[in-house]
């Protein structure tokens, strides 16, 4: 895998939180490497209400982690 | 994406709340750009209680970021 | 939304859950603002086994932030 | 309800366990007060195994807490 | 319950790995006590993919409890 | 089980990440210690789209922990 994060450190919440999203993406491209099967899964999943759900909880999860990682961009 | 947060700091614990809900709704926006299908998913989801427990945990994990990042309002 | 919480501090830990419960209730409140709605939900969600055990989560993880907030009660 | 949780203090890990046990099923008491439901509940969710683990989840959260609460034991 | 834990420090994080894979099976047997009732299980979740997920979050919570326990083995 | 790990500590954010992927996967393998039957299962979790998010939630929950242990990489 190419480089792709060298730092947890963003400037704002909104490039933390755009970081947490890169980071969940991530967490499903390491499990599912074919980008042409995960834009098929994407159709699906983000039609579902509960998948989309699911999908932000992981984003939460990252970005509790990139929060913390920033002392809260205090 | 237009700026929508610049910090994690409120004034109180419901205002922290609040933002945590924001939180929320935005990692299904990231998800799911489309605001049409969202209000469609959301007739649904608000509807289910699985979801809606669901989303409430969404929103208590984005809620203990929230919180730690304003020292609980002590 | 009125004011419901104007502080995270709670003299016992089992003020504390307490406190943790209205917070899962709110995050439910929040996104089906409907009492109506919500009275039919739970009678299907308090009867099912999968839908109590995730509500606990809920409580769990705000639990968890309103015990950090109020330093475990030492 | 009666109070049934004065400290998240235990001696050993595994007080805190049972304590970080008695906390999950207190967050099921308060959603689901009928003893009587969640004993034909508990029939059911016993012999299910996504119920188990995610019951065993919910534990695992609490457990966090109580963990911290007693500076792990050291 | 036999005493089975005394202590969440380990020498390493592979033997703290695999405290966290023993607490998540208490809460399972403390669930369900049924030595036989949990072996018929397992040969359920063991070969299905999104229960050995949910079993992997649960060690996954539990080994973040165990790690903090042991500042990560610096 | 062979050791597989002997430190948390990582040089970049990235190898924390890669690092938080083996501990998910080491985490199935404790519970199904067969790689045949965890091949034919990843046929079906690589292309259900909740399973994958629910595989990026456990990588999301390690990755906290291993970034913790890292101090973030600051």
């Amino acid at each position: 895998m190419e480089d792709w994060i060298t730092s947890l450190q963003t400037d704002t919440p909104q490039k933390g939180f755009e970081l947490a999203i890169v980071l969940a993406q991530k967490g499903v491209m390491y499990t599912q490497p074919s980008a042409e099967v995960r834009a098929e899964l994407r159709k699906v999943y983000s039609n579902n209400p509960n998948s989309l759900i699911m999908a932000s909880h992981v984003v939460a999860n990252y970005f509790q982690t990139v929060a913390a990682a920033n002392n809260y961009w205090k």
